[in-house]
């Protein structure tokens, strides 16, 4: 059962926030995930107290299948980017997990040295309901990290459905970890995500298995090649690094970097992030039209049997969906 | 302005259908993509009628840039369907003329031989709004050519917009046109589509283009390889075909075939079938819900200013979209 927790008030959240308490941040991202209905109001209006001062940060998206090694490279690389001098969020999309409270001992096992590094901050994210909640909630959670000064934030997911869309449509960079060898080990990997990347950097480059490593960067550049350039200008290009050795990680930063400058240059920075901001409005929007819907009594105790009756045309989709529909707008 | 249409009756329509009249198909298809609230009721209504004489097809998207020679593929593509006696039905999706009420004709000019063609029905397919219309429109015009007996499907779209999702959505095999020559004629192929593909079929391979071509169908191969493999478990053959010297074709009708077979007896096609009809229900509902919302009048007046302000950093998204919910729930 969900036990009634203390709630700050709204200036001791947007406070706690701007001075980069980690406390309050995370109360702050609870409160954000909340899926009480009386803790929505209270979420909005501490965003809006501290939207003023987010935005700030470079946002990276960062995806891999598992066995890609996901967990050493974000404690290598996010020990790098720390060791800049530079405050960094590390926020993990895990669909499989979304009902598992205790994720964020997991992560924070998983990362060691980054979970007790005073300019790190992880946090798993919710990954909320099939909804859109990612698409809402994550950025929320993002914003506020930035307002806490966090400048660097990664969103890590796991490359394996359909959270990797919402936040292509949320980052300013996409990174793709991928194994040396092609073949097998791809199973995993959703279709559509490689064409996203903004770099794919090949793990594990090291010992052995360096020149299969080679090779797959070889193959990935020439199959880059064939794919149309994206909207950006920018052409993606194929790293090898080993997390473990601390090889080939400079090369992706400095990547980002040169991405990072080429896209302010051109315009294409600014003007995905207005295009991002438009569509979170309208993604808080079809997020809340549909929870509406779906947590309707009559909706949410006969949707499954339905979609079962529809599977098995005892019944039309679109009969389903116009008496469904009948009975909430009449209700 | 809107001219009031005469209706028919809905045994009339369903009737008139499921006799495979074409000028009732076409007038059902009218129907069906009616903007006009009092048009619904009766639209699902006749789409209830005939839904237990649809499905029997084997429904292909077929997606190309404008330059691939789509039109005089699915010209002689679509001749050697009727010639095997099946009857054929092809809707094209043309986002950039969604206006323009003249494309029934353009459609029926490009593909004149298939036009005159008994066996074969032309359909340029509304894509109505951004939310969601063509998914549940082009959805609705397919079961209705299925009643009337039309046994393939061609769903044509160009490769530049969303429609190519959708379209995957709704279809059992999905064709990729392209050109040979790999490089600067992909510019306008959307990211994500390549590895949608459940065949790449490279285009005007004759005279000295051929040899390009061949060059091209190697280079494919290797990329599609390096792609995760589909759920399915189909590998996408990559062919070069002539539609003007209708060479390569018969191959890739071969394709199809045997994809069909392969996908029916390892129950992919079922599977993917009931998946498809679960995922409609949900896509009339969030078409519903958003064409409610969005026709709002408060909302429908402010929306596009609110959108501009967001861009330029006037006002919040969160903001926008919490006043935009608020007025509309209470009204």
């Amino acid at each position: 059962m969900y036990q009634q927790r203390q709630r700050l008030s709204i200036d001791e959240y947007v406070n706690g926030v701007l001075h980069g308490d980690k406390i309050v941040l995370s109360k702050a991202i609870t409160l954000v995930e909340s899926t009480l209905e009386s803790d929505h109001i209270l979420a909005e209006q501490v965003i809006e107290g501290i939207l003023a001062h987010s935005g700030n940060s470079m946002r990276i998206g960062i995806t891999g299948v598992p066995g890609v090694g996901k967990s050493t490279f974000i404690e290598s690389f996010g020990r790098l980017v720390t060791s800049m001098n530079k405050k960094l969020a590390v926020l993990a999309i895990d669909p499989s997990s979304q009902r598992s409270k205790g994720s964020i001992l997991g992560d924070k096992t998983r990362m060691s040295n980054l979970a007790t590094d005073p300019m790190a901050y992880i946090r798993p994210s919710a990954s909320g309901t099939s909804l859109g909640g990612v698409s809402t909630k994550t950025r929320e959670t993002m914003l506020l990290c930035e307002a806490a000064g966090y400048e660097i934030i990664f969103i890590e997911t796991v490359g394996v459905g359909q959270s990797e869309t919402t936040v292509k449509g949320m980052v300013d960079f996409f990174l793709l970890l991928m194994l040396g060898g092609a073949g097998d080990e791809l199973q995993g990997i959703k279709k559509g995500i490689m064409e996203m990347a903004d770099i794919i950097a090949i793990t594990k480059a090291d010992g052995d298995n360096k020149a299969k490593c080679e090779r797959a960067k070889q193959d990935y550049k020439n199959a880059l090649h064939l794919f149309p350039p994206s909207e950006s200008g920018w052409y993606p290009p194929v790293l090898t690094c080993s997390a473990i050795q601390n090889e080939g990680l400079d090369e992706i930063w400095k990547e980002i970097e040169k991405f990072n400058i080429e896209m302010k240059n051109n315009g294409f920075f600014m003007r995905n992030r207005q295009f991002q901001n438009v569509q979170w409005m309208h993604d808080i929007i079809s997020y809340s039209l549909k929870q509406r819907f779906y947590s309707n009594q009559v909706v949410n105790k006969s949707i499954r049997s339905l979609e079962k009756d529809i599977s098995e045309k005892k019944i039309p989709a679109i009969t389903v969906a116009r008496e469904l529909l009948k009975e909430y707008y009449n209700s």
